[in-house]
């Protein structure tokens, strides 16, 4: 697949749409206004800057821009002749976002095999309700703006690695039935969470006010209106949702209070903090030890 | 008003209602079964014991017993003779449970005047709406098991005076409709988290399961089915409900992020440790100064 | 106002007094000595360099400089051509300090009012010494370097409201002396901890080694060799000064140990983080959410 | 199986070996001193005294003891008449110590079968010689002394537990190999922290003074002088053992810098939390809900 | 030294004066008050009850008490028979309190030792004016209420030994008259913190409501307004005295932010946490490890 | 002595060995690939450059460059033409590291001075052992990569004065030779720890795998096999070393048990946090506060 930022040349120019983050109205020395962003065809990023710019902040995120190719520092930058939100027909945001590592399709045979474990019809219910309500949602939404999972479907490659690793040690005399339906759930609250619709991964305004765990236990309540679940597994389901951060300190209104709480929130800890490490490993250049915040310096070697 | 433990004499017998904590059958050491358990009428508490009982664990926590007094170690004890459930019409459970200091009457005065003060007719409405759908709850559920408020009607009462206390410290350029109608609102989950139909404050396993800040923010979704409220000021409600307790580590899923939430949130702080502390000087005999956990000493003089 | 830093041309030159920061000598690399620093006339700020300067670090922070106005990396820059300590008659500090938001004569005029409201004749006489010896102080001393209430009367405007806001919420029984007299002197010990004399507001010696909790409280009990207080209530005064921070770990020597202790810590962290957000939404341009160091994401929308 | 202390009767009398905990020697308040002790069969304790004792404090834990059966507040009370420290060939330690819920044979089964699936010549080599050299004492020591897995090869079941947890959940691309072997020794350094052979499991000097942790680096690396391993392999394999706490709070030494030792290190939260959660929930009489040391309440219906 | 609780013997009496702690007045099954206290010679303890007591709670602590001794449980009670506040000439309190292990007049040698080493004329004479004000109470003064030098003149000891920790590693490049005055006066606010007037250890009103390290800084103020002293170094003296407990978890208003600082408060953890470990250790009875609240598990062998 | 990189002039050229960091192979604008490091010799760092580089990463950290003298941003830069792995006869990586204050002679003086006090002859010939064996270990090995003792002999100078220090505050009724062998050989770990061979201070693989105080349990363990030491005090000995960090969430994997423990722990606080502070202040300049990372504000006045 060809992008507009492949083989720039100083001098240059292109024309197309591409997405903005950092936008700001700035003024230069002279105090005339210009415009200042960076700006990605979701594969490389360059500086832009739209000189005597008159006009209000762009609406949106994704922009058409024609623009001269300059230099600044070493790097290339954009000197921008033209820009305008770009029109709906023009451009798919998931363009500009990564994608995951396995094709979604793959994704949904892996949920249905793990349905299809669940004994109870109720929560078999449920959960073919969650995917053909959310299907959408579920194949876009990251599992982390940053952090880990931080591409197209992040959320649903996560929400089902957990659920599998889960499944698989049910020999601790478990329900099987929690199990996979908690970790398929427990963080379905991202995809309202995040925004994917602008070419950049963000917080929506509800993340930001509620964050995951109170909206994923509010988007179960609201299935839990379509699809009949007696009120003790209603309870155990909502809060292996709760719990699944495993602390107060880190964001979880109650601590696990079943095992099968314990289970889903530290398989969520494995699940993150492995895919973490690896992304640190995978972009590791030759030295073998480096520092990652939060988990202080990590083995980057063979 | 008389109660049915009062004015106890060695050797006499009583027969009437009471309420039980702690039950538990026993053996001697003869390997004989026994009932072991405290009887309260709502103002004395003392221990009781079923030698020779046969039964399964009674049903509920309010019994009607038949009693010969004796003592032991210095202390009341009844020596039960006969036990049964009480029957729903022998009793009624408020009368097991501490009542608050003003009458409810005089809140619900208290409420309407706060409502009034408020400008939008959508969260007017939606306050008349929870009153009126709420009204019996909100006439038992105490403020806390333990710690403060712990009467019938407690958890109105403080949320009638962290609404009046953040209204009128509305000169900061906050929103006093946000203001009130979150006050008044923060500790909604309670309603659902507390026990009182027994005869003694619990814990319901909706509380333990999800506490009662989900269920604060479950509570006013539901409310917000039959009441409009636009999309923004629902969000800063819930977020309100949901930042209440200020900090992830002390419960709250999310720190506040708006100066009302703020507000609230230390609005909450004040009315319950000054009841709390207020509760150590009320009880304290003649000492300067008393342990209490979570605050360590506290002045208890004049 | 006119500022001497308005309307600067490249090319131009200006000369008269300038507040500096980050004064240092430093050495280019051909090993002549430069002095590096910042400049400013309290609304604009540029950077300066003095090349092959020869002398010792200036003395103070007041400095009249004469420059030729050149640019870096697309910023004005100072070349000093001349500097020397300002004479007092050529400056006013206060002139390169940002201003309170209201004027302070209202000030005076809302303290007035709140010890007016005081009961205790001796309490009266101790605020009253307070203003009259250090009016000039309060009327200097921010409420912080950096994080809130940063300009001049800072310290002043931000115990009035905290007297204020506690002074409406006593309806709990508290004591209103002890509360508006804890809420205008809690912060007493920054007018020594503060130094606003260099057109900068900085820390003083006797603010990094003692900090104003603890200068508050000898400030408090130096003004208790002139005005009567009996030793009760002078305890329980420097008690809210000592305890205001609500925390050992936000460096309370002790814990409140009064419901008007408590009071007082709550309504100055209300006080403190409702003006650290506002000063957040202020700057923010068009962006809902941002960033603020120990608070988290804030919304900065409408 | 019968015990010494079934079908006790008040005033009948008892003779042959208890295993001792607590032992002091006190006086009466006429200054006679006698023995205080608790004895226990393995099955029952019962309180015992030694009256006009003149001894000194008996050597080891398990005695010989004969007693008239008394009672005192309801329990039943030792009277010794006499007591010496049992001889070997009297008494086996683990009679007084709880046996594991499975046979020690089926976990050597399933050790064998997690030592075949790794590939490592070396890595294998190593866990057979571990399991030849510490075989008796992986048959007795307990997972810990109170919480989890308190049962007598209690380490051995909870270490296999936690290796074929970590097995199954290898897709993450993790080193088989390293993950069963850091599985099976995470916790070899309790077969020398833990003291079984006094009928009480107990701390051993090396484990009050060095660890788990550290008392199993230096065991795997004395193992390591009779069986070869590469450098690398051998700091990962002692990494893991190092870093299985998880966190310096926790008494790990270093924090996982790889992701079998983030998995290993979440597979033992796993097993020991759920192990101690389950044990709650099989003592729970009746209730739904009780309250565990460190982890809050915790649901213990069905 | 003979004491009156020595040699009790049941249906005895005693009379003569003790110190009282936990004063309560009670009431029977029978409704009739009775006065329940503890009782100590300054050796032994026991407690004892004044049935049908009609008085108030007696004055003070130190009472002359008549009673018939008893037994309850296994232990001496006193069966009180007449009892009034003790006469000032019918005692001393110091009687009731434990004594130092050192001759008092030894400490004071100690002291003007560490005095001669200081070269600053202001600083010796500063401590020369602190022993002449507040001999007596270094004399009396305890290190703390129960943990470490809870005894008589246990500040000065303390005080004395973390003065002579600190002078002896001066090789640091030290300031060593700092250090000396430093180490003698950093605890001087316990004199004012700690009441010893009624036969009992407890904390003041002053303790209670401003801690110690505040206390000292305010007792080292008055006093320096009778010795000249340097700002500078009265600076720098008062806040070793703010930072001597190191950090602000641990009460301590500022960290050290001098080395002086710094090693004060390291020398006192040592003295404080051995001086509390050798207590645990002296107080053992045989078994190798004792927990310590605060400390876990120390090692009381040999 | 002089040094490669003293008096460079633009323009000019070097040629020599030098110490590399940061070492990257980066890609220009247009693609081509560079060489970007950091180049010391021993007293100053300038960036290198290596414009249209083909080959790999250099082996090894100290390089024979030729290189062209230019600037960037007012700092030299090294533009290189020639760039190899310098051979070992060409260079000794002491040379690229800053000495320790004092002659490593000396210290080796006060090390047998300590040893010379220990009275066990058991202890003696362990420490004797461990100078003949890490004598050159000990002579390079730093107190730490940055923050304090950071240059060659620094961990032996830290560990003679922690062993000085505790040996002088022996009046506590404390053992001095465990005092004196703990001190010294408290750090020992750090020898492991720590490259010095490649003329910068870094982490080896031990180190980061393992820590230092797992690694000095290990180095001692192995000393033990050639020395005969008695079961308890090897114990306590590794006890000092593993408990020297003081708490687990400073690394220690168990909190001090023993008195000798906690005094060692208390004088390495000392030590390094002091000389970390007189770094500060030696690097101070003019300024009376500086603020450093995990102290805050100290004190850099006179």
């Amino acid at each position: 697949m060809a992008f507009l930022l492949d083989n720039l040349k100083e001098g240059g120019t292109i024309a197309g749409v591409l997405a903005a983050k950092n936008i700001k109205i700035l003024k230069t020395r002279n105090d005339s206004p210009y415009l200042d962003l960076l700006l990605t065809d979701g594969k490389t990023i360059v500086a832009g800057k739209f000189w005597d710019y008159q006009g209000d902040r762009p609406k949106g995120n994704i922009l058409y821009v024609a623009a001269t190719i300059g230099s600044y520092n070493g790097q290339f930058q954009l000197k921008i002749n033209y820009l305008r939100p770009a029109k709906p027909e023009e451009y798919n945001p998931r363009d500009f976002l990564p994608a995951a590592p396995v094709p979604v399709a793959d994704l949904w045979v892996r949920w249905d095999a793990l349905v299809n474990q669940i004994a109870s019809p109720d929560l078999k219910a449920l959960l073919e309700y969650a995917k053909t309500k959310y299907r959408n949602s579920f194949e876009n939404a990251p599992g982390a703006v940053f952090h880990h999972h931080a591409y197209l479907g992040g959320c649903l490659l996560h929400s089902i690695r957990v659920a599998e690793m889960a499944a698989v040690i049910c020999d601790l005399e478990l329900d099987p039935d929690l199990i996979i339906a908690g970790g398929l759930l427990h963080d379905i609250g991202k995809l309202v969470s995040y925004n994917w619709s602008e070419g950049v991964f963000s917080y929506t305004d509800e993340g930001q006010f509620l964050e995951h765990t109170t909206l994923g236990i509010l988007t179960v309540r609201e299935l839990l209106k379509e699809v009949h679940l007696d009120r003790l597994t209603t309870l155990k389901l909502l809060h292996i949702i709760a719990s699944h951060h495993g602390r107060e300190e880190w964001g979880a209104p109650v601590k696990p209070k079943l095992p099968e709480a314990l289970v889903i929130h530290q398989c969520d800890m494995i699940d993150s903090q492995v895919d973490k490490l690896r992304g640190v490993q995978n972009n590791s250049q030759g030295s073998n030890w480096e520092y990652v915040q939060g988990m202080g310096f990590v083995y980057t070697g063979d």
